[in-house]
C-alpha cells in the first residue's frame, strides 16, 4: 500500500479486513523502528489521536504531533497574494513535514457549506499532493477509512451468521455533522458484500455515488426488521448540503426501536450524545459494541501502518 | 498496588516512603517496556506533567497525553439528555482510554463552589469508576498524593533528627486555591507519624476528617517555635467553602517569621508567588527545599508506576 | 560544547558546518539513550519543534514539550511582589525543568518594543542563567543559531564555486518581524568568511555590531548583480525599533529581480508568504532551496545535540 487516503487505495478489502481480525495475535513489532509518523490535526481528536499513536508505538515508530485545531491557517489556493491571515502555504507545509516524517497523517473536516470543494476532498488532497511521503487519512471532509476498517473488523468479530443484516441508521443530533463516517461505512460495507440497508429520514440520502444500489428506507421500523447489526450515526443533509432538516426524536436508538431487530448489536464511532443519539438503555446494554469498536481503531491503524511500512 | 487515587490505596506508607528514598539508586528500568501511560489533564500542569512523563520513560513506558485544559467538556452525570455543550460521557471516555493505555492518570481540580461534590472527589471517582485499568491521581479535587509522597521523601532526605517538628503553614495568596496539597500533606504526614502542627488563620481549618487530632494553632509565631520544617501552602477556606477570608501579609513566610524556628527548612509544592506567599530572602536561601522537592516528583511518580506495573 | 545560545558558544564555525555537511552519512545514533531533551516554546513553532524532536529521537533521546504559546506567564524580574498575573518565577521554572531534563531548549521571541531588553536577549538569558543544564536556543529575541547553522550547511551543499557571492535581501511583509534570523545569518556567514552583501531599504540596516564591515547596499538591483545565493528575509527596523517603514513591493523577490543574478539560488527560513515576500515564479522554480534548508534543520539540531551530549 502506498497511501491510505480512502477505499480506492486498497486492492482487496475483504483480505485487509481479515488481516485486521487476525492482527491482535500477530503483531509485527518493530517493523517501524527508526521511522517517524507525523500526525497533523486541523480538527480535534481523541480516539484517532490516541489509537494511531498507540499503533505507531506498537510498531516501534516515533510520533510527531501537530495539533493545529485552533490555528494553523494554511493557504491552500494557488497563485494567491498571501497578504491576509494565512502565513504559510500548503505547498511548503506538506513538503517540509515530509522532510521529517516517513509517513504523514492528516485530519481535515469539511466546511459543510461548499459541497463541491468538500466532495473533491480539496484540503486533504492538496496536502497529499504536496507531501512527498505516504499519507493516511485521519478523517477527511468525506471519508474516515480508519474508522470504517475498524468497523468491518468489529463486525467480523461479532457476527454469528455468515451474512448478517446490517442497517446504517441516521439518528438525531443537535448540530450539523459531516457525512464522512457514514460515507466510509457504506463504501467499506459494500466492498465487504454485506447485506446493507440505509435508514434515514427524507432529505438525508447520502451521495448517490457512494450509496450505489444500497437500499435506502425512510422508515426506521421497516428498515430495522430482523437486523443483526445497527450502525448508528448522525449526519447532515447531502442534498440540502450541510443542513439539519430533522431532529426527530423518534429516530433516537432505544430498546423500543430495536425491538423489531434480531437483538441487534449496536455500533457507533463515538463520541455519542447519550439520550439524544442513542438511549442509555442501549448504551449500557450487552448489545453495545462501541468500546470494542474503539479498541479496533488501534488494530486498524496498526494494520495500515504495517502495510505502508512494508513497502517503504 | 492496584490504583493510586489517594492514601487509602497504600498499605504501608512508611515502607513506601523509604522505597522512594532508596529509589534514585535502584531504578528498575524497563519494567514498563511495551506499556502505555495515558495522562489526562483537565487542568494545567508543569511539574506533574513533566515529572510523570519522565518517570514513565525511565521505566521504558510510552506516554499518551490528553491536554484538555481548555476544553474537553465531559458529561459526568448519569441519565442526562446530552443535548447541550458536553458531547461525550465519562463512561465512554474512560472506557475508551482504557483500551489504549495500561495505566491512566487524571488531573481534575475542584469547583471550590460545591463542597459536597468536591469532597466526594466526584469527577476523579467517576473517571476511576469507568476506567478498566489502574488509575493514578495527578491531583484531584481534594488530594495530591504524588506530591505528598515526594514531600515525605524530601523530609526523610533532609531531616537531621529522628522526629523533627514539622509545621504546615497557611500563607496568603491573591486567589482561591484548592485544599488538595494541604489535605494530602496532612494525611501522609500523620501516616508517617510526624510531629505535625498546622498553622492557619481563624476560618482556615482544614476538614476535621483529614486533620484528626493534629494540633491547629491560629498564631503563626507560636506554631513556628523550634520548627525544623515549615511546609508552606495557601488554601481557601474549608468552612466557608472556597472563600478567601484573609490576605494577611504577616503570614507571608520571611526570614523574620522563621526567626523563631530551628533554622527551619522551607518547603512548597510550586509554583510559588514570590513576595506574596514566600519572600525572596527565604526562596533564595539554603533553607529552601523547593527544587529538591520538585526533583522528587520524578521519584514518587516512578515509584508508584513501578508498584502498579509490578502487579499488572 | 556546553551551551548553544548563540554563535559565541562555538569555537570553530567552519569546522562545525563541515561536520553538518558530513552528518547525514554519519549519525552517531544512541549517544542520547536515556537522556531527555526539554523543549519550551513561549512562541509557536513548526519546523523548529518538528526538526529538533526528530533530531533528538535520531540520537535516542526522549523529548518533553512545554507548549506555552498561549499562556505561561513567567515572571522574569528580580524582587517583584508577584501579586498580578504571573504565578511562577523564571528562577523556579528553569531550575525545576533542569531536574527532569538533561538539555533544555527555549524559544522566546522579542517584544519589538524594548530594544535594550531585546538586545540583551533578556528573557532567553534569564532562563539560561537559572537553568542548571545546557541550554540551546530555539530562536531568541535576536538570534536563531540552529537556523543559521542549517543555512550554512545548505550553502556548502549547493555552492558550485569556492566563494560564491551571497546577498541577504530584505523583502516586504505585512507585519513587524524579528531580526533574529537575519542577525544570525550575518554572524554565521561572516564567520564562514563568505562574500556577503546586505540589501535593504534605507532605515532597515541591522545592528552595527552584528553587521561589522559587511557592505550594505540600499538598492536591490545593484546588490543582486552576479549573486550566486539570495537569502530572503523580512525584518522590522532596528533603528526605529520594531517599526515597519516600508512595504515596497518592488523588493519582493521575483524572477525579474533575480535576472541580474548569476541564476541565484534562493533561500528563506519559512514560513514564507508567497507573492508578498517571494513570488510563485521563484518559489516553484529549481532555484528555490527552502525545502533542503528545512531538511537541514534536522541535521543542525542533531549536530548540536551530539556536540552537547558528548560533553555531558
Amino acid at each position: 500500500m502506498k497511501h491510505f487516503r480512502n477505499i480506492h487505495d486498497v486492492n482487496d478489502i475483504p483480505d485487509l479486513v481479515m488481516k485486521g481480525v487476525r492482527l491482535s495475535k500477530d503483531i509485527q513489532a518493530k517493523i517501524g523502528q527508526g521511522k517517524t509518523l507525523g500526525l497533523i490535526f486541523l480538527n480535534s481528536s481523541l480516539r484517532t489521536k490516541m489509537s494511531t499513536q498507540k499503533a505507531a508505538m506498537n510498531l516501534g515508530m516515533s510520533c510527531l504531533l501537530v495539533e493545529a485545531t485552533s490555528g494553523w491557517p494554511l493557504e491552500f489556493e494557488d497563485g494567491v497574494v498571501m497578504n491576509a491571515d494565512r502565513p504559510e502555504h500548503i505547498k511548503e507545509a506538506a513538503a517540509v513535514l515530509s522532510q521529517y516524517c516517513d509517513i504523514l497523517g492528516l485530519r481535515a473536516f469539511p466546511s459543510l457549506t461548499d459541497q463541491q470543494k468538500d466532495y473533491q476532498d480539496y484540503v486533504f488532497n492538496q496536502f497529499a499532493k504536496y507531501a512527498t511521503v505516504p499519507v493516511i487519512s485521519l478523517e477527511s471532509a468525506i471519508y474516515h477509512p480508519l474508522q470504517a476498517l475498524a468497523d468491518m473488523i468489529t463486525i467480523e468479530q461479532h457476527k454469528t451468521i455468515a451474512k448478517p443484516k446490517i442497517v446504517l441508521s441516521w439518528a438525531p443530533h443537535i448540530k450539523a455533522l459531516p457525512q464522512a463516517v457514514s460515507n466510509s461505512f457504506v463504501q467499506w460495507s459494500r466492498a465487504m458484500n454485506h447485506d446493507l440497508t440505509i435508514a434515514c429520514p427524507e432529505g438525508y440520502d447520502l451521495s448517490p455515488e457512494i450509496v450505489g444500489d444500497t437500499p435506502i428506507i425512510h422508515d426506521q421500523r421497516t428498515a430495522f426488521r430482523d437486523a443483526d447489526f445497527v450502525y448508528v450515526k448522525n449526519w447532515s443533509s447531502f442534498e440540502k448540503y450541510g443542513q439539519v432538516l430533522s431532529k426527530d426524536k423518534s429516530w433516537m436508538i432505544s430498546q423500543e426501536n430495536l425491538s423489531v431487530t434480531n437483538s441487534a448489536k449496536v455500533m457507533h464511532c463515538l463520541p455519542v450524545r447519550r439520550n439524544v443519539v442513542i438511549a442509555d438503555d442501549v448504551m449500557d446494554s450487552d448489545q453495545a459494541l462501541m468500546i470494542p469498536q474503539a479498541a479496533n481503531r488501534e488494530i486498524s491503524a496498526q494494520l495500515i501502518l504495517q502495510e505502508i511500512l512494508s513497502e517503504l
